[in-house]
């Protein structure tokens, strides 16, 4: 063979679980989670020769987040995820590493006549929250929070001018440049972030409030004038110091994606311009293409 | 040929407007819609020779959309449906019917620090809003309001006893019956329900809001006790009767759809009774199969 | 109470189900179904009072489509749809009325070198085909075939010409159209179609396959020189009076759905004309707003 | 402020284009594309300080791709992410690398009698192909292909027995082990792969078909008796050995993921056994839990 194994691991995906806390004043709790497991160790035999002796079945790996969560607690992710890595390495000695990421479900109580009801929820949000553990044998747990699908719109103050093709800018003939400049446009994105925590001891569920928080404040402004987008790069940005500042010292890398939810006014379509809106108070929203700007941020080190 | 037309209609689908109104507090409302139309008339020669002499592009349906978003409100859909169904009636009198469905995205106003913000906005529930506005040539439009993916969950308060193939029903031996009873079991769903209403001008955004409340306070019951349902039918039947009741008289008929969003108890799967859940209190949700129940319920004829 | 149950019915959805078929000659065939089930029936008790006498479990529902695919074949699904919907209702006495709706998957057999394999097989399409099957107690079964996500596209052979704003049709000044006339674009849809067989005793799976071929036939035209298309409406119809045609006299009535998949010239973007593509031969798809025509075909009644 | 920007991209994705080839025999060719674009380079003041001096809009580099495509073949998408990449590199002296993604349309040609059309077309095929480019000036191209979504099964020759709690395992005794051992099961996978290219001019599209070839015989065996699979592992090594061994000396490095598509048997059900399949042939196929196993090979240096 002219081929050779170079990297092998395995798990099990899609394990939903919940966790139904049946507090004794009558007040119920519940944690949904989705998980998925994976694991690196002395195992390439399963891949060489097709002996499966140090394979832990997957079925076995799905009952084992089960059974982990009938003894532990589901409320942070992060937390649940140090349980399932610690388990894994602890039980199988051949195993040198575990990966355990988990989606959490957006669960929220559910208020008749603004009283908190006890025992019935509602899904309250489109963005989900999650976790990723990761933990070599002898090593401390290296542990990421994320956000998917948080979808913000601010309706004025971004512009977007001075860009290539434009006055001032580096290049001001551009021949494929058609897009114009607009000092008043609609900005709307679903933000996808994720942060490397300092340790794996951080307040995880109070960090990922203070992330969301901060990626709202940077980006919507104050709550009469809000604040200015020069560009979408930087309220991206922008946003990735204010989370770093607001969970400092815990987070010491962040990553984030923010593609443009595009909002195009009439005159973008190719109609007469009696037909655009005379007060560009009408858009239509488009599935793609779409922007897609990414930037990562880091703590400064004397902040360590 | 051996066959011949029956029916014919056609429209255009998936037309995305948005509608900012800048108020002069500085305060700006959007209302994004999704919207669909469908035309019925005497252009059948469009399918039987080609003949396009009466065929409105559906370009031109889309265009008229977003013309008619500039000139009206889109804060209720089913007004804004009124308006483009009435629209292609008067403007192209071979047409003999119209169809407009529009479905609404769940737009909320970003707080922060508990202030409203003037132009910020994030996506605020799972669930949609939709209406449906039907409208013959002469005749007075028939209006239906809809909701899509509203998903509740109970923890306590649900039963499932007494049914085929246990004591009590009609038939307690029934061979493929595998499923014990319960009598506190996880209830969950993704309710999917439309109404129509009495007449087409109704206050829509209102009875729309009372629905929802009217689910929530028939599914969930009082904030503390809670309200038993001894089936899934039931609850959903009180739904409705409270939907009617609450809009009351404004919907004469109310349909319901409640796909069950299964989470099972440990003891339900194939291992041995030590992995069952001791307290009960770790399940595993599925995405299928599930079960599907529906209903519908009328106005009482002396109450209209 | 001002409202009243109207309608009531249940059932199970996403019942996945896969019949492995081990010849003796070591050729393996396998067919997957997901059925849905829906019970009517004398138990609105369990609506309106909570009473489960009646309800057989939707979970029996399901252990039920298990154990009838252990006795029956699943190569037809018109045909296992009949067998689950007589064995509701020659078990339960009080079920008036059954619905079973049943998805394949496109389960294709993999060659080897031009050889068919024994037992290796490959997802071979995206279209789906269905069926539905409903029965009410004393009736035969009402039967109906059907295809869903059939794409096909056409590079030329295809107009739009002669519509409301141009010349030579019925209203030639319309404010809001802006489309051009094309004497050759793109064609493609997404096909969706059901239709009803005239008895529950029709060859269904040949009648698929030339509903099928009738459709592409239709659509495509002669291999080297293709057929016009002078509307999506006429080919639409051309398609149903093909399959009509071929499975005279099986299929009664047969229902179509075509939306547009658009794939638009460079012309139509807001861009300079040097930008066009010269040989108009470079397009851009979009995801939506689509175009979408719908039409019925009867058999003619002295064919039945 | 405690933090600072690390890293930064940005870029134009879901660019959707579709390129006609009119030949002169009258028959056509069709590719069609979704692209998207990632630019790095010296713009950090965009994220930094607002500044748009350097930044190419990402609606040019949708322009890009359109006007690129007016005068380029799109039937290798890495050469035509090729292509792109150059452009970016040649056109704006201040980006220092480009990746370009691009996936391709599973189009086929229909047949009427056999016989090729001319101009009409299907979508014949679940899986997709794709393609990254990635570009650094002054360093050839690197370029990787790709698959996904290639759904196969075989309803025999796979087993799964002496893993960890059964007997010839390294742990006998498991006490979260529930999975017993199969000799005969069914193995279904939906393969997602992608490999590096030694160069960037390796025949592409010829090595795309060798590795799907690869793929398919060393996943189903010869098309009579098959191949024994007694661990998914060792038949994913299998399937990428094949592939590098096909294309040789072409391909560098392939990672491979097969997630399981269960197919349980009746047995795994909570059932009596008298409701399991005598013969081992009825199956319902699962969503998830899922196994994921995953890994990568790499040529022999010696072949290189």
């Amino acid at each position: 063979m002219s081929g050779h194994l170079s990297e092998h691991a395995y798990g099990k995906i899609k394990i939903r679980v919940m966790k139904l806390n049946r507090q004794s004043s009558g007040r119920h709790e519940i944690h949904e989670l989705t998980v998925n497991t994976l694991l690196w160790g002395d195992f390439a035999d399963s891949w060489t020769t097709g002996s499966n002796t140090k394979i832990v079945a997957t079925e076995t790996q799905k009952n084992t987040v089960y059974q982990l969560a009938r003894s532990h607690d589901l409320s942070s992710p992060e937390e649940f995820g140090k349980v399932i890595a610690s388990h894994f390495l602890s039980t199988y000695h051949w195993i040198t590493k575990v990966q355990v990421t988990l989606f959490e479900d957006p669960w929220g109580r559910i208020h008749i006549d603004q009283e908190p009801h006890n025992h019935a929820f509602t899904k309250t949000t489109t963005e989900r929250r999650y976790a990723k553990v990761v933990q070599s044998r002898g090593a401390p747990a290296k542990i990421t929070g994320g956000i998917l699908n948080f979808i913000v719109l601010k309706s004025t103050q971004s512009s977007f001018t001075g860009f290539v093709g434009h006055k001032g800018s580096i290049m001001e003939k551009d021949k494929w440049t058609t897009l114009g400049e607009s000092t008043d446009r609609i900005f709307s994105t679903s933000v996808e972030s994720e942060w490397e925590y300092a340790s794996d001891k951080a307040p995880f569920n109070e960090c990922y409030e203070r992330v969301k928080t901060a990626f709202i404040k940077n980006f919507a402004g104050p709550a009469k004038e809000g604040v200015p987008s020069p560009s979408a790069q930087l309220t991206q940005h922008q946003m990735c110091l204010g989370a770093i500042e607001a969970c400092k010292p815990h987070i010491t890398d962040i990553k984030i994606i923010t593609p443009n939810l595009h909002y195009m006014p009439l005159s973008s379509l190719n109609v007469p311009a009696h037909m655009h809106a005379t007060n560009n108070d009408v858009f239509f929203p488009i599935d793609g293409p779409s922007g897609y700007i990414t930037s990562s941020a880091s703590l400064n080190r004397s902040k360590l």
